[in-house]
């Protein structure tokens, strides 16, 4: 939704992607930005040792949501998703910078980032809510892991191109039991991602929806599925010849074992996006996706 | 949602699919049996043509929908469609026996037929709300057709391998040009239908969705889509060789004019589908999609 | 491969796309081209009804073929496949010149077409072959129906989204029985065009294989097929509510009786096309599929 | 094709899938029923481990194929694999038992096994030659490893979810540059295995061809290529955050590094099914790929 919102943003937030030159450039012009408007800026310890920059504040990623109004995170989607796991429980919102290729959740791109932040700093922007996904192992009935995911959860073969064997549960019922590489579980926001790639559909960002995308599945009638947000998705590991494992956003991933329990369900929080004045998703997945190439000026001449 | 009935269901229409002799034998059967638990079984005109039935009280299909409290639809899912669609406005609720394999939608078969029918008659019964869809063409502004659909609506190229060029627009948003043979836009009903065979996820019945299926797209990069419920979806016809034309649940094609708009939302009438205790969506779709039958007793020797 | 011939083309066949200003005109500057260097070009007469051009020689598209030794098409690949279906057994090699987006087989551009050309009349040419299918309706023993077609021979519902029912036997062995809103039979050539749309596989054009695409099939365990281009294809028609049609390259479809047999194989003549130095099959796949878009040269923020 | 040799079969090698009893309940049949043929059998080593069985005589794997006219492998298709990849070079044929759910390559199920079998020792039986893939990585200019697989060559992302970043050159031409999860490249006989599960193609094994199918590519519009059996595969291994690896069969990943090069072709050799008579390979479609469970004998109720 569009808002005007009165309340002006004062602490800002820094975020930029380590390993780019261009990344460092952008954050010196939106730093020299925020100064001269008389706002605070707050580096993130990583971001800040990307510099050198002058006399700034900094604080740990886990506290920048804590001390901030807004986070302003410079890279591309992969960065803005690692920064939203951090920022999620603190309901600061968000505004990604793109560093190339625009990307779904970083829109802005570095040619008006100037003109678009100073629009949304000026209270002219869209707040976009995403819903974040949980997850946990349950072994032996106790809860020996957690994370959560803005995109997806993705259970996996590891180290290997074996199947892995499992059994899948919603909301109480069983489902199947599948031979596959794997299983994406996806926010609408990772429908565009990943999941995407596993042959899912595009599920609009503002759906209460989650979505289950079986990778390579040995079963080839197999399909993705698209199910409440409100759902409970359970699968128990059976057993296999290695062990499989799970990553939120296609990080940090943990080994489950044999009896193990996947458990997956819409988190909690919610991450605000705020886009620039103009944001519109179906315009994104055109860019993105290339769809209106074939209707070029020249586009009459198809046949 | 399991319910148990106090108010117990008096009238009970009867629908058939003509030309199977089986059809008429079950529908015999249950006949019977209705006349013995006391009921007041009427069939329509249609139905009681497939006959001789002996004494029968008869309705218009049109009307049936009126008169009853209950019918009974002996056939496939594509019977059931068809019924669906003169029914859906008098809010009664439905109940389909397959005469074969089994459906999404007509899930008694023949050989319980008096068991389950029974049970749902005592009022013990899983009552399953199916939201339709309505489309209707405008042309030079004025509504020139409408019709509802349980299943899909789907534009397509008419009597012809050409493609068709059409805009889609979801919600007032312009969402793309396509080339293609069509477009299905399905209800989560619809999901396990054509839309599936289209390469459409499979979307839970309790969904509020729906599905966008882009038929042999010009564009490779063309997917599925998932919307909200209450999404408006209309398709401007741009100028073709061949006119296009729209079908609902796969009857009727009417035909579209170049600039005419295509309009698509939720109908506000609901269908009513009665399932006997124990029905599973899941478990159909094992049925239907041969999901589990890697998983023999002999499966251990996949490898 | 790539040739250079001793051998001048002297006599030029001309065909252009109807309807299309910018087509006369590139036709008039190749006409003017042709003159200045002293071949003699020939029109057929439908290209010529799409001046006026002065002084032109006509031909009859059916004979066109017979009286030139290299005939030059203006349009999209869909007028290239019209004229190659009249050529083909003439063995006049065709160049295809595009009056817009590149297509798969006609590769030039208007904006270098005198230049391509030049150094195609020069002898200075990559010879491509493409080989033919050939189809032909057996009804009670006769054949009833032969066409050619170079991309694809289209089985399907005709005039409705109804599913049609057949049984597919290749090289005298039972594939399987088969509903679904069709089958698209193609040559290499034909995997980048329909088949793709329909899922098919990318086949490279020096393959000697035949792909089968099913369309929309209900059983979505159905898969694309790639047998060999010796294969002998036959479809019988089953009882169907509606009778299918078969349609070469998009045109004229026919109709199919019930009991009938379509006959599909490799046609013995083939279609070789010229192409200015450079040509690459895997090129054309990259803009047309637009496959490298992802790596701009901003590609490294991908992340 | 379908052969009657005259030359008798004597030295029978037999191979059993490890870890399941039913294996060894197999070939004590087999081997009792070799006995009373007056042939002999030979265990290879780590198959007589399974036993006991009464005064074997036994090779070693690697032996084997050089000892024996036939080998008979009771398992499923994992372990004829498995068995192809240490029989190829000695051009020995070999019969597949498989001991659950038949596969594409065990066609001989357990309960007609001495009846099957009995039929191919009498030299009845359609010898089915398949071609094999070769692989090598050349790293600086060196082949540091080199392996064969009958159904594919996997290049995946080795030990997790990242994508790989590589170049596919084929017969050195360069196609594209890829972000995906990796590719498969498979032999006609893979097409029905990982390959199918990927999205690719069914390939009839008689064909000369090898088909490339990209893993969750990032670029959907990517697709499975199919190119000539004689074509050189070529990829390079790109910048990458995760060294990607190879696996051969699903079996022994080994790392590349970036700058890396995969070769990948046919083998030289080629291995040698004897199935029994009556084998079609279509019907083995039909029964792995449920192709026609929808048209039971109550198939006529389908609307």
């Amino acid at each position: 939704m569009h808002y005007h919102f009165s309340k002006s943003f004062q602490n800002i937030g820094l975020i930029g992607r380590p390993g780019k030159a261009s990344v460092v450039e952008t954050l010196k012009i939106i730093y020299q930005f925020l100064l001269e408007r008389g706002l605070r800026p707050i580096f993130d310890q990583e971001t800040a040792d990307l510099g050198p920059f002058d006399n700034v504040q900094i604080s740990s990623r886990a506290h920048l949501g804590q001390m901030t109004d807004l986070v302003v995170v410079v890279g591309g989607d992969g960065s803005l998703l690692h920064a939203a796991r951090a920022l999620a429980k603190y309901n600061v919102p968000v505004v990604g910078v793109n560093r190339g290729r625009l990307g779904f959740l970083t829109d802005i791109s570095p040619i008006d980032v100037l003109n678009k932040l100073g629009q949304v700093l000026d209270g002219d922007f869209i707040a976009d809510q995403r819903f974040l996904l949980e997850t946990e192992i349950r072994s032996q009935g106790q809860v020996i892991y957690q994370d959560i995911a803005l995109n997806d959860i993705v259970l996996h073969s590891g180290k290997s191109v074996h199947m892995i064997d499992f059994e899948l549960n919603i909301d109480g019922t069983y489902v199947y039991r599948q031979h596959s590489d794997g299983l994406i579980i996806s926010s609408p926001t990772g429908s565009t991602a990943y999941a995407l790639s596993g042959g899912g559909p595009i599920v609009h960002p503002n759906m209460d929806a989650i979505i289950l995308v079986p990778m390579h599945p040995h079963n080839i009638s197999s399909r993705p599925i698209v199910v409440g947000g409100q759902s409970e998705i359970k699968i128990l590991i059976r057993d296999n010849q290695i062990l499989p494992m799970v990553s939120p956003d296609g990080q940090n991933s943990v080994t489950l074992q044999v009896g193990d329990w996947l458990h997956i369900r819409k988190h909690p929080f919610k991450l605000t996006l705020l886009h620039p004045p103009g944001y519109d998703f179906y315009a994104a997945c055109r860019t993105k996706l290339r769809w209106n190439q074939d209707f070029d000026s020249t586009s009459d001449e198809q046949n």
